[in-house]
């Protein structure tokens, strides 16, 4: 087959990179944005089980993520800058006072929010945001401050990234530290060990650095980093002793990887997908040194964030995960929440997508203390889901 | 993560085993079947294109393959061993006479049709089947007949594998060789040279070994052979001046592949997916002197039929290659069909699943001499649907 020429490889790559673009930015090709009905909607699974899902809230613009409050109540980001409060079954009209000035923009603005472990008694809550800087410029910032039922207050920087922004995932593991993703996207940056793009980090919850991570001590290597090599970690859960991690992969190869201290994932090296412009990102599918997917999706359903479902009121679902997708079916723009089975070794042995008639980009699933699952969808006039067993 | 034991690891294979037949019969993990509504379907596609797909007939068994005679009428093969005819836009209501017995079976029974390049002239017609050998035997088989506007006649059986049954695609190359593929499903036969299962085989017209095969005098190897290391091949096409390839994986790991001489192309020491009971096939998603795939699709959509489509009238399409699936959206049951777009040196740039709401099993697609695109529903209550341009 005949090779293409540098001018002609250079028009592609930016036709491409314009064509991503306009995908993040939530074009669908032509393909008009369906409206979400008002439902509630039915569906027959494939455990069998029937499904119900509520439309809880509607008018969130770009919610992100959603952490639940000891009182029932919930806290949802929205991208643009704004903490909603979700509360006696409807989302309050004004949002929660205190939140930072954070830089909006095409894959940035505030992302994550998660209580710290003992917030019953310190009120702590952890947000991830791109702090605006200058004319231009911005830095993937972590802040901690004390919500005290209304407003957020004595916001603290706890912990930034220069050069990097984009959307950062948090989770706090069971012995109190901080995991925190950094978007990797510009490629080799991702395995330079002395960078913080494109890696997992684990920080103490003040954000100073634990003495016992994997690189502390070791030269030429930044010691808050935990992993290595990722593209676009949007996704982190604790699961079965382990800290799981789902990310974008570019032109196919989005993926589930359990992290192991110290591990490498690949990212730019290996990759399951292609480059936007077409070729294979990389010649190999699998190097030594570098730890494979667990779970991957070719084609990309451009996975967000992720939840395993622990509870027993959709009992055919105990211990399967959960991934959100801001496109599938090869669609861009028509998301899906991914339901995953594993065998009792966590390896995989089928899978199910759920909603894709709903065509809403899905950002965020997480499992509530009632036991059932809540969705975000992330459009311009999101909404919160509710998914319920129907019989 | 814990090792299982020798005997769970069995049950496991059992138990999925039990699923994938299950599943093979059209079963939807107690999803019920849905009935083909009327149509017309009308679409928006994502160049953006908007198509309408017509029902032309119904009621057709298990249909597999059609073929376009010179006069425009059809003829489409039912896998319990019939040949049906489509004449002035409806479905004859009586089998074409002369179709030899087969064996119908779980994957077996009546598969491919293809006319003789010269069909015009001799007016031979080829057929793949299972034939029924002894009481629960059976031989792949490849026929030749001549059809007289009416009837199958001087049926004449020109090539046959022993041990190998299931479907089997044909295509007719260019320089005149007839390309069969052979199912390999059972593992380690896919490797050995000395058998035809597992492989794409390239023959005279009449079932002899062409002399400039790869491996026509190499001791050790069956000179039939054209590639090796195929699992389920049940989709070949030429197109770009080579043979396109496509089959299904396990548990994850479709491939479409563009076939060399001599090629081989690593199942089942490599493959994309996970062994039906978690583990992943193979140690490497890649190996020295295997073949990569051009296209593959994690999950499964259990790839069937392919075609490119190359006119004017789908004119956005033009290019495109068309794969059918019996399940999408990891749903056994839920069919699709993916439409793969290529940049000009046949890498893939994106994808598109399409019909997944008709939740019909898709058998075969082929372009018509009108340049509409023809789709074969693989249900029991099959039907044929033409897509067109809705506008």
């Amino acid at each position: 087959m005949k090779k293409i020429d540098g001018l002609r490889a250079c028009a592609l790559v930016l036709l491409f990179a314009a064509a991503a673009a306009a995908q993040a930015q939530g074009q669908r090709r032509g393909l008009p944005v369906q409206p979400l009905a008002n439902g509630p909607f039915e569906y027959m699974t494939g455990e069998p089980m029937k499904i119900r899902v509520q439309v809880l809230a509607r008018g969130l613009e770009k919610p992100w993520s959603l952490a639940f409050l000891p009182d029932g109540s919930m806290l949802i980001t929205e991208r643009p800058g704004r903490v909603r409060h979700f509360r006696d079954g409807r989302l309050m009209p004004d949002p929660i006072p205190g939140v930072p000035a954070v830089r909006f923009s095409l894959l940035g603005g505030l992302s994550d929010i998660k209580l710290h472990p003992d917030f019953a008694h310190n009120h702590y809550v952890y947000l991830t945001y791109d702090k605006p800087m200058g004319d231009n410029g911005e830095v993937l910032t972590v802040a901690r401050a004390v919500f005290d039922g209304r407003a957020l207050k004595d916001l603290k920087e706890i912990f930034t990234v220069e050069g990097a922004t984009s959307m950062s995932r948090m989770l706090f593991a069971p012995d109190g530290k901080l995991h925190v993703s950094v978007y990797g996207e510009s490629h080799e940056i991702a395995q330079d060990p002395m960078e913080l793009s494109g890696k997992t980090l684990r920080l103490n919850d003040d954000g100073t650095v634990p003495t016992d991570n994997p690189f502390v001590g070791r030269k030429g290597y930044r010691p808050e980093i935990y992993t290595l090599g990722h593209r676009s970690p949007e996704g982190m859960v604790w699961h079965d002793g382990k800290v799981w991690e789902v990310e974008m992969g570019p032109n196919g190869g989005d993926e589930v990887n359990i992290l192991e201290p110290g591990g490498n994932y690949g990212w730019p090296y290996v990759s399951m997908g292609r480059s936007y412009a077409g070729p294979y990102q990389s010649d190999k599918f699998k190097r030594e040194g570098m730890i494979d997917p667990v779970v991957f999706w070719v084609p990309s359903i451009s996975t967000t964030g992720m939840a395993f479902y622990t509870g027993n009121k959709l009992a055919a679902w105990k211990g399967n995960l959960f991934v959100g997708g801001v496109r599938y079916g090869e669609i861009p723009g028509t998301g899906s929440l991914s339901r995953v089975v594993f065998n009792e070794n966590m390896e995989e042995i089928r899978r199910e997508a759920l909603l894709t008639d709903l065509r809403q980009r899905i950002r965020d699933v997480r499992q509530g203390p009632d036991e059932l699952l809540y969705v975000l969808t992330d459009e311009t006039d999101g909404a919160m889901l509710r998914i319920e067993p129907a019989e």
